[in-house]
């Protein structure tokens, strides 16, 4: 069993409803993050290279809600948890909706 | 002084931040308004005239979120409270926001 199987649960967006990706995408630390992703390659941004303005324990949370929510895939590599953004499945599950966040400016989202 | 600007406070669309629209359309409620505005001309549905299950305040509650989001025209005639979707300046907002909620099949908002 690998580490990402192990340790981490995911939603592919084809499972997602509308209501969890709106509640998902409903915070502005979470659109922060799927920002900061999409402006980085697949794989390259752990974790804890976020400026994010919560604890520790919150953000956890928040890549909790963002793999529930079939926005973020994580593996573990050593003691670095990796992310990639899905927006090539999220996009075909919700076209649009990803463009709308990506479109928003950075100081609008508190 | 008409009565809609006697009673009802409204937000234009360009004014509305991407937080206060995704507020809005977070609830099942409120996007199972949007799409039967969606589906009947401008100025036709009046607020008595949607099925849902809350109570009277709270349907009241979820128009004036809607009219808070630039979401939503009202205007009185005689004893019927009127209601325009603001698709047009709304796509422009926020271009894309609208094709999505109004593509979620309607059992699926709860």
């Amino acid at each position: 069993m690998s580490a990402r199987s192990r340790n981490l649960t995911h939603t592919h967006p084809s499972e997602v409803s509308l209501q969890d990706a709106f509640d998902a995408l409903g915070d502005p630390v979470r659109r922060t993050i799927v920002r900061e992703l999409a402006g980085a390659p697949d794989w390259t941004r752990a974790c804890g290279t976020f400026d994010l303005p919560v604890s520790k324990a919150t953000r956890s949370h928040h890549f909790a809600v963002l793999r529930a929510a079939g926005l973020v895939e994580q593996r573990d590599e050593g003691t670095r948890r990796l992310n990639r953004l899905r927006r090539p499945e999220f996009d075909q599950r919700f076209p649009g909706l990803l463009d709308v966040v990506l479109a928003e400016p950075a100081t609008d989202s508190g």
